[in-house]
């Protein structure tokens, strides 16, 4: 249960912690809560220390925490350093961070403290996005789509809006929540001037990053006097925004000049030449997809997923959501193992 | 529960009555049935008639039919008649027959039967297909189809099969269970040599209907010594197959001429010119996507959905069914009124 209570509060978090994972911590002694912690902001005190610090006297407590307790200096000391020293005496955690040696269990335990692994499906599958990203040293990258059920994310003439309803869309703004980042491409960002926030659920402004191959982009004005992190790749510098200059465009290359940035998880949005570039490099890691209960035919233009020769892409479908007639199916890549012999 | 009984014979009915609803009976007498009865096939004894047949002696008895019961002489006698023969003093039924007057109920009555109404959303949600099809003297048509998320029925050189696994594909097969007729164009037809039979299932084997607008068809060895019923709507006649002749293509009539031989139920499966055209001419009541856990990209070919012009078209959505990876959604026609105020 504590570890559910911890896990509460890195949703809470999830997407303002850059590169770092978010992290919940719980420490409980004769059964009440004592204090609970969490990482902020990359740079910042991690959530063990955190919750020791309103704690205030934790001796003989029980810390709960959804990762492994670092053992290492980084920008803050070790946190099993401060473990020991609050005289806490059993430590808990849900997911082992396989980004770091395995020194900081022993290092606790031979200082008398009995430290219990108790793995979480859940809590596990939310840390995957951040072992990709660190050890691939890029951003964790979710392709988010609302199509029509023949994959059109708009008509051919961009004259449809908000295929999806009500619903969906402040559901979309949750996700959101827990991104570092949207990124769109040049004419998406022109034709639907997105806000790409998550107004509808929490004040969270994900940086909006903008891609542009030739450099001609303006932003726009709403988003010259605004507080949310404005991104550009671009060959050339672009007035009111943070650009990042590149020649190479190759979505492996962007997703690195991204993570160098501070975008540990990258959401992005479209439109389909951006989708599908991401697609056919392998350049993502989870496909949301929101399908309204449409179809618009047409042309090629604005179908989600277009390239020049078609090529199998298998994935496994991690989760399935109704709101009302719209459908939200979530992806990840590879194969599951399945039977198929007909 | 005894219309939920003779529900069950309807499902095991369906698709073999051709223009004729399949309809389940039950009568039941001091708790114990003693008899039941299904229409087995278009021109024969109405489910009710079986059953008073299977009964012998039915007086005192109550009988339970999904459908309201004839009270007219088409092929068969009036079942009101039968029924008041039979000395039955209760009817319960499931869906009323909007097909037919509502001189039935007070015939009964008026001869001292108590005759109750009780619905089902499961028996009337099947019951429109018979109406619609009654009514517009066309088949109820499903349109059906295994696609990749992106739309993609088939890579674009028809070289990819079986996109969906093993669970899907009998799911397939118990679907094509419940229609008179299985559709294809002539390029599926020779491409893809489908049996569309439901072998994985049951014997069921619905009649083959095969498009052909330029009369070049050659029917497969396979189908030439089947017993399957093989339907060719062509402008020439086509050996070895039961040719409907016409020079008009367009689906309406398609669907007229399908309806005047006999076909109730009719599912299309492919390809994507086929769909394509039905959906852009309105001509299909139902939906049933299997989405494979796969991206294809490529061209235009083989979009499960392609016009010339894009415009919207707005479904509901009816059912929602797993199989591990894969996804079989039921959409209708028509939009559900959902507040859109982004």
């Amino acid at each position: 249960m504590y570890i559910d209570q911890a896990f509460q509060l890195v949703k809470m978090t999830a997407g303002q912690t850059g590169r770092n994972p978010a992290v919940g911590c719980i420490i409980v002694k004769d059964g009440a809560i004592i204090g609970f912690g969490a990482h902020l902001k990359e740079g910042t005190a991690h959530a063990e220390v955190q919750a020791i610090r309103m704690a205030g006297d934790a001796r003989g407590a029980t810390l709960y925490c959804t990762l492994e307790p670092c053992n290492h200096t980084g920008k803050t000391p070790p946190c099993t350093e401060a473990i020991i020293q609050a005289g806490v005496k059993k430590v808990v955690f849900a997911e082992r961070d396989r980004s770091l040696d395995d020194t900081g269990v022993r290092y606790m335990e031979s200082h008398g403290i009995a430290v219990v692994h108790e793995p979480s499906d859940e809590v596990s599958d939310f840390y995957q996005a951040f072992f990709i990203s660190k050890e691939e040293k890029r951003p964790f990258v979710t392709l988010k789509l609302a199509s029509t059920l023949d994959g059109k994310l708009a008509d051919d003439h961009n004259s449809s809006r908000w295929l999806t309803h009500d619903k969906s869309r402040r559901d979309v703004h949750a996700l959101r929540h827990t991104y570092d980042a949207v990124l769109v491409g040049r004419a998406t960002y022109d034709i639907d001037q997105p806000k790409l926030d998550a107004r509808h659920v929490s004040d969270k402004v994900p940086a909006k990053v903008i891609i542009t191959k030739t450099g001609q982009l303006k932003i726009h004005g709403q988003d010259q006097e605004t507080d949310q992190r404005i991104i550009v790749l671009s060959p050339t510098p672009v007035e009111y925004a943070e650009t990042i200059l590149t020649d190479d465009f190759r979505p492996a290359r962007l997703l690195e000049l991204l993570h160098q940035a501070g975008i540990g998880r990258l959401m992005i949005e479209g439109g389909s030449a951006v989708i599908s570039e991401f697609i056919e490099q392998d350049c993502f890691d989870e496909i949301v997809i929101y399908y309204a209960p449409k179809l618009l035919g047409g042309t090629l233009n604005n179908r989600f997923y277009h390239t020049v020769e078609s090529r199998m892409i298998n994935l496994r479908l991690t989760d399935v959501r109704r709101f009302d007639d719209d459908l939200r199916l979530t992806y990840r890549k590879g194969q599951t193992d399945v039977h198929r012999t007909y």
